[in-house]
């Protein structure tokens, strides 16, 4: 989600001529941008995507790569991403596996597939702000999701059958979130899974930056603690799993997944069948190659470049922030949530930022479904490099102790 | 749409085992298939793809093709295809294209943006099953369009309101169309567009066959007429005009457009970044520069290919075909549709012609949003060769020739 998206969606609440000014700004060149949310382009691993789109269009999966395919996906691709399931303790097989076009798509569908208007997601307090884009289109209303809180599953019930639908699934994004670069607990996790079961609905967990572990430890993905608890079958669980290689080898090729029980997978399958026949079957029999022979060594490059810019950031942070504010320490991923004292505004911050010290970043009140948390902003490490990192950091603290001064 | 997908929608009222012993039958090598909706995989440009992938990957787009990018298409690409709108009478400027995953895709969005539980949508008896799968999401119901009955608008109108919701848009695939073969003609063209402006919904052009015209003289598309009524400004048209490179370039790479007025343009857009951010960068780049200097002469030669196997084909049934059987001459596309005597049943006929006949084809009622049409069959002539269609002919030919003397 770059800037300029954040800008178009409507919890924003600036003008559009404000917007068009503040865009104007972001296209010059000495400004130091932690704003977007896409990966760094110079760790793409062009020359390994070029060999394998060569050998793709010239062996013998050629014709394959361009004629129409299942709507499921390219079977190899998806033997590969249930091996990688099963090392992170998700027993899947191929057919629990759905090739979509980008994690993004899937939120997409699990919205169609199970949002009526009126109906209540659970979600954090921030939260992805794609994943609200994906769901609004089926018209839920939100509920703030709390596990480790003692609003039991009843509570939650009652408070979406009052307002006239019914609670259809939780969603989290469970590793170093966009925006907020934290990480939910273990704990956090198997409530989740008592309250979903509680409340007989779905697990929606977004796993999109879960590769990108730098330190800490990992904690299993809710879908394997669920299957855990449940026999080591799959088919018994109701978390699903998406994942996506947008933050590992490539956005621009579209290509994601989603791991679930045969009968979600299967929906989601007429669903695909329906709505686009299949994702690009060229794209995903260049990611199995590269994915097969490098995966592995690739996302360790990307780990190790961006826990340098982590290590950049938080050491700037520390050094030039004034009392009163805080940040997250993100144990791997792309972001640092930054909590300004209440008096500030994100928003005004990033006007004045914009004029004054030719610093980007995301205010924070955009990822709130319900427009709160004015006083918020986020951060990217992930395209600048440390040493505009730490003075971009360092202008930011500038602004900001004036900011608190005024 | 392959056979595989016929027998798997609810259209069809095959038990689930019978569908099995079907598809058994069809993996055996000695099938004579006129079942497929695909197009011929021989004549996919492959090298030119593997040089236009490689250039993509190596030259100063390479990072650009990997990335994350904007969610109305790359704009090279919409700068050729408004190039070729132009050509065929659509005053379209870039702005007024979206790039989709594939011209089905459009057909989910425009379901999605225009439909509500119990609405209407006007479509041909029979019509395109991939449109009625991408609507049915959406639940509206189906008024057969007619265009050149004395059904006027109001009694159109009367009968969307009478069913509780509203007609909110025609949809109509215009040239060579799957599953008929057949062309709408000018003046049903002029007609939609006059029903069209007075019931004040959208027409939905599929356009996906247009280029593969092999003779017969040119009918304007339904926008291009529209846009000359309205003094040839196109952001004063209703029609939404959807085109694809599945028929032309390749089905794999999932490239199609939507060509329309700014403010439709401008809510898929909206909607498409929601549902999957944007469709694959690096495809669309490829699909630029193979369009740019490869189209018209890859269509001559795919024209070419498939003339000769229509024209084997109609030589064929006018040999081999009883009294009482008539089928389309299309001028273009993939496809000829057999009408049977009312005493026959396509789905039967099926049934017989694997096990005795060795020929597959589609049975034509999966094609009727009402499931009538029993006694039609689409028969494929785009993946055959010639001496396939004559032997495949004459064995059917055969059969209904037994059939209609039981």
């Amino acid at each position: 989600m770059s800037l300029q998206e954040i800008f178009a969606t409507r919890a924003t609440r600036m003008k559009a001529s404000e917007i068009r000014e503040l865009l104007k700004l972001l296209d010059q060149p000495d400004i130091i941008s932690f704003a977007g949310g896409i990966p760094d382009p110079d760790l793409f691993p062009k020359q390994i995507f070029q060999e394998a789109f060569n050998a793709a269009l010239s062996g013998p999966l050629a014709t394959h790569g361009l004629q129409y395919s299942s709507s499921e996906g390219h079977k190899p691709l998806r033997v590969w991403i249930a091996g990688q399931m099963q090392k992170i303790g998700i027993p899947a097989t191929p057919d629990n596996i759905l090739i979509t076009s980008g994690s993004q798509q899937a939120l997409d569908y699990l919205g169609k597939l199970f949002l009526s208007p009126g109906d209540t997601v659970l979600v954090g307090w921030p939260t992805y702000l794609g994943a609200l884009g994906a769901f609004n289109a089926y018209e839920p209303r939100y509920d703030k999701l709390d596990p480790l809180s003692n609003r039991s599953a009843a509570d939650y019930t009652a408070e979406a059958e009052a307002a006239g639908g019914k609670a259809k699934f939780a969603y989290l994004s469970v590793d170093f979130a966009n925006p907020t670069g934290a990480t939910v607990s273990r704990a956090a996790r198997e409530r989740v899974i008592d309250l979903a079961d509680e409340m007989d609905i779905a697990v929606i967990e977004d796993a999109a930056y879960q590769s990108l572990r730098f330190d800490g430890e990992v904690i299993p993905p809710i879908l394997a603690l669920e299957a855990a608890r449940k026999g080591g079958d799959i088919e018994a669980c109701r978390t699903i799993y998406c994942g996506s290689f947008s933050k590992t080898l490539s956005p621009g090729l579209r290509v994601g997944w989603v791991c679930a029980a045969m009968p979600v997978i299967n929906q989601l399958v007429l669903m695909k069948q329906a709505a686009d026949l299949h994702s690009a079957t060229l794209n995903q029999i260049a990611i199995a190659d590269v994915a097969e022979h490098h995966f592995d060594s690739h996302v360790e490059v990307i780990r190790a470049a961006y826990r340098g810019r982590r290590d950049a950031m938080l050491n700037a942070l520390e050094e030039h922030m004034p009392d009163g504010v805080s940040w997250t320490k993100p144990e791997g991923g792309m972001f640092i949530w930054v909590t300004l004292p209440e008096t500030l505004d994100g928003a005004n911050l990033l006007a004045e930022s914009l004029k004054t010290e030719r610093v980007a970043f995301v205010p924070g009140h955009a990822f709130f479904a319900d427009g709160s948390g004015r006083n918020t902003l986020r951060l990217s490490y992930a395209t600048s490099d440390e040493a505009k990192i730490a003075e971009g950091i360092k202008r930011l603290g500038n602004l900001i102790t004036r900011a608190l001064a005024a």
